[in-house]
């Protein structure tokens, strides 16, 4: 099955169509992270209104609660939680890996125990898969390592040979007619690991890719590079996912580079601090200037608390601990998101997204607070 | 100004219209508790979908945090937050004296430490009827002074006095062309004392009477002899609100006795505690018999959270701390307020309220959890 269909390109950059169980997506696409099943403090009616096409949920969440096999039972994750659009699962290689102490590498899978209630687990790459078909999501990802930032050459390079061995493990436990399955890339950050571990995924034909184990702590540089090292090698007619970004600056550089798809916690995150994104930058509404500020967040947002709420009624909210203020950010936030990844398949389609990339970083003051 | 019109009687329950500067309610009304300006967890669109007419907010909270003057620079508390529709302010005498030490009564006010930073104030009959034009709430309820249950005959009927001064003060405070102010009946859980309140209160010709004091910790028999000891001696064609109440069979006893409006932060606390309301009582979303249930919180309720989510996902977002949760629930809970009320109004208007009033009863298990 040919998972993406690519439209056009403006230089590196692709529009395409991405095609999943749950019906297509056009890509750019930017995935709110719904950890739980959920994105959290948002609706699925509000996500609609916004347009968000595809949200990423955790395998690994979802499997300690409330269970694969309790969601299975209840038909897999779409009916469960009642969000019919695509859904990305990531692995929980990740999350796994954060654990720290709590987890234990063995040459056949990950024991660890449980950030809910300290039970123990050992999940297997064959049981990830397993676990993502009982969830039901669109699209699955490996089980991988992810090193930390730094990591000696050595670990890493075993640490690659772990990953490609569980890569081939997950590909051969998926079956025909099950769903899409992507490699993930580690290699931390030796360009020749990178390679390594893009020439092994590429060799056992993943449905996808994806770039892992990046925005760990390196600098930005640093991860541009490794996203360089690799991106070329990638077949074009296969879907380049770059895992845990970002920023909206990450974003329009990711897409420059050919990336289709992001997913990160950011605009969710952010805003319940009361970090909203504006098209110069990102304000902290708890700010004491916008007490009387009678204005929206911003003025050429189209998003409801922008339509319905003044910057003064938002920062009350948060000041005053309002669960409402959690909503209405979040709400802006990944309208905001929605709103950047429009604008860019809008350039690519119209082979203008050098102006665009370079128009948006003119005006763009940073991931960081700009007021 | 008149500002009920009581448009049918069924017995003592009354169909009215409420005029409030900012638009007509139809009477019998539950207003939800917005204490600090929003209703906790709920937007503006969500409450107007659901067809909430009217909010009730605190003047003690929004004196305190953003403060009246705020408040009033930016227009009044319906500028200010965006919601259009009417809002009764409660003067906060209830929240003042719950603060227990930190306060101390004067003759001429009321002095306290602020809930939030320990910064001292001094309220008095003036200044509250004052912080509630700055605010440009709909409805003005005077300072009052609210004993605790049980408190001696002596100090309560000291109290009805210093009430009976103060509400004096406050109506000679407001000025012609002012907001709609209420009076509060109290005198604990003295009949007479009850009685002289409510006369003192009457002789002063207040726009509407409400019953203060009430559901504070005594048995709800003598609640509702209090509520009968004054009810035959408000005036026909004025407003009567009973404050702080309830379940909906309080809801539902209140009018039988001809109360007009009601609020109470039931329907939304308890819906961030994952008590949920059917037409049958109220159900803790949190038990484990939830856990597969794919049929809705109440199969007859039009609501979105109703319409969109499963028993089994509201409680997996519940168990596993989603924000979301406390959204869904507030939404559900508030509209079945909302429902309540218009069948209720639906019966009088048909002349059935008693029919509807022992229905009601014999399905409904109280306000305890019935699962």
């Amino acid at each position: 099955m040919k998972v993406i269909e690519i439209i056009k390109k403006d230089k590196n950059a692709r529009l395409g169509i991405l095609k999943t169980p749950h019906g297509e997506v056009e890509t750019p696409v930017f995935m709110p992270v719904g950890t739980q099943g959920t994105i959290k403090a948002a609706t699925h009616k509000d996500l609609k209104e916004i347009g968000v096409q595809m949200i990423l949920s955790n395998a690994y969440h979802l499997y300690l609660r409330p269970g694969d096999d309790l969601i299975k039972e209840m038909g897999g994750i779409h009916r469960f939680s009642g969000w019919d659009n695509p859904i990305l699962t990531d692995s929980g290689g990740y999350q796994i890996f954060s654990l720290g102490v709590l987890r234990r590498l063995r040459s056949d899978g990950v024991e660890f125990q449980s950030h809910i209630d300290g039970s123990r687990h050992f999940l297997t790459p064959e049981r990830v898969v397993e676990i993502q078909k009982n969830i039901g999501s669109d699209i699955w990802m490996c089980l991988d390592e992810c090193v930390p930032y730094p990591s000696t050459y050595e670990y890493t390079e075993k640490s690659v040979e772990l990953t490609s061995r569980w890569a081939k493990r997950c590909k051969d436990a998926k079956k025909n007619g099950d769903g899409i399955l992507f490699g993930i890339i580690q290699g931390g950050f030796y360009e020749d690991l990178r390679i390594k571990s893009a020439r092994d995924l590429i060799d056992m034909d993943f449905d996808g890719y994806a770039l892992g184990g990046l925005s760990v702590g390196e600098p930005k540089s640093l991860m541009w590079e490794m996203v360089d090292a690799v991106i070329g090698l990638l077949p074009e007619d296969k879907p380049r996912y770059l895992m845990g970004l970002g920023f909206p600056e990450d974003i329009v550089e990711g897409v420059k580079r050919g990336i289709d798809m992001f997913d990160c916690i950011i605009p969710t995150r952010v805003a319940r601090n009361g970090g909203l994104f504006t098209w110069e930058g990102k304000i902290n509404i708890k700010n004491a200037k916008y007490q009387k500020d009678k204005r929206p967040i911003d003025e050429n947002c189209g998003c409801y608390t922008c339509r319905a709420y003044s910057r003064a009624y938002l920062r009350h909210l948060i000041v005053s601990h309002e669960l409402t203020s959690f909503y209405l950010n979040t709400l802006h936030n990944i309208y905001f998101y929605n709103e950047l990844l429009k604008k860019i398949r809008e350039a690519i389609k119209e082979d203008r997204f050098d102006r665009f990339y370079e128009d948006f970083k003119l005006k763009w003051k940073g991931g960081e607070f700009c007021d």
